[in-house]
């Protein structure tokens, strides 16, 4: 049975959203009070209604709770994105993911039942800035407070060795668990792989440790 | 030496890359036209100051030429976030990383030197959609438009079985680089380590793989 969505709220990040689950086949419900961008995701949803959320009587004839997981994307208004929250919580809806403005507004919607709060623009801040402070990181995910896999570009220093010649995992207490090379992507790596300018290499280890591992063959 | 930055624009996203930047050490200059957002901002960045970016005469007096890296992370006002661009482009800045609204927007960007464009909202969109669509996946790498790295909640059906058990790699191709374990990582598990309900396994391979893989062992 198809999963059944409803996304309150088009600007960029409820409108990714909505794109992003019917280009995979979900059903969803797209609700924004403007016109103009309910008619921008007519044809991306499999229903775009005009409607304001903060209504009760809007939200139940839609028949909102008989909807998987709802998304309230809404976002300069504060209050109306609360107020959504309540009612969805008060209709008996099970998912409930709200997008937050600030820690205050997180408090207020964790308090309610809202059961996943997301900060897009703060977690993809934060992302760009770690990857813009390294020359080398493109992208990365944090597997714990200390543990990452990151995406580092091969310096020029590192070109030409084998995995071998770097003793990488002895060294630096760190795994290459993938390499991308052009369009290729090498899994596990044997470790008579010779690494070439431009590789990207992904690794896996403790922060401190993928960190000396840069330091130690940056090219100035 | 450390390297110095110039933030243009103190909204969420813009705000998240000045304290990040900050937090890890780096010289930063916080512009906005808004005084409340300037102040906010007075205590996290080296320097905040109100200005409007679209007035060269602000910027050169501001000395932008001399940092290393300058993020215009204007939002709503599009015509701003263009012309600021063209002149941080004119002044000499060598790079220059700005926030897209739209893809319109990130052409012309793209058309008048910016270096590195981002859509914080709508890839979010996208990872969080993704995220919802199934009950297993937490987070994820993309790789490529055909591999990704998956953080993926072991199922009941999968706990209690060693990876040799399991034989994932032969049967679908992927490999599980780590494990989560309530706060261990463990990486590079032994063959004769055993699922634990709950674990979070840290999957690589092709997205169609991983796909099949998480619907075998989904629980219902
Ligand atoms: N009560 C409401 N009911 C339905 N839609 C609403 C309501 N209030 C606001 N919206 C819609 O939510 C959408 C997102 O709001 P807004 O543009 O303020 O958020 P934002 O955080 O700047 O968005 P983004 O950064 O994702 O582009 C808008 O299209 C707005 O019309
Ligand atoms: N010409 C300008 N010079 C300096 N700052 C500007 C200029 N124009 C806009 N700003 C500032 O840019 C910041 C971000 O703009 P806005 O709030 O429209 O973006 P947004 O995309 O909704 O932000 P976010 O989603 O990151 O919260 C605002 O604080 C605004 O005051
Ligand atoms: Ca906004
Ligand atoms: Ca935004
Ligand atoms: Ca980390
Ligand atoms: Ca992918």
């Amino acid at each position: 049975m198809k999963k059944e969505f409803a996304v309150v709220g088009l600007g960029r990040f409820g409108g990714s959203i909505c794109k992003t689950l019917s280009d995979q086949g979900m059903e969803v419900l797209a609700i924004d009070t403007d016109e103009e961008k309910v008619n921008e995701y007519a044809s991306v949803a499999s229903h775009a209604v005009v409607g304001d959320s903060t209504d009760e009587g809007v939200l139940k004839s839609l028949g909102i709770r008989n909807f998987d997981h709802v998304i309230v994307a809404i976002g300069d208004n504060i209050q109306a994105s609360i107020l959504t929250t309540l009612i969805l919580k008060e209709l008996g809806v099970k998912k409930i993911t709200v997008k937050a403005q600030n820690d205050y507004h997180a408090k207020v919607l964790s308090k309610i039942g809202a059961n996943f709060i997301v900060h897009p623009e703060r977690d993809m801040g934060r992302r760009i800035a770690n990857s813009m402070i390294s020359n080398s990181v493109l992208d990365y995910l944090e597997l714990s407070d200390e543990h990452s896999i990151v995406e580092l570009v091969a310096s020029k220093k590192m070109a030409g060795n084998t995995l071998i010649d770097l003793d990488i995992r002895a060294k630096y207490g760190i795994n290459i668990v993938a390499i991308k090379r052009s369009q290729d992507i090498i899994v596990s790596p044997q470790a008579s792989e010779s690494i070439k300018q431009g590789d990207i290499l992904i690794v896996i280890g403790a922060d401190v440790n993928i960190n000396r591992f840069e330091n130690k063959f940056a090219d100035m």
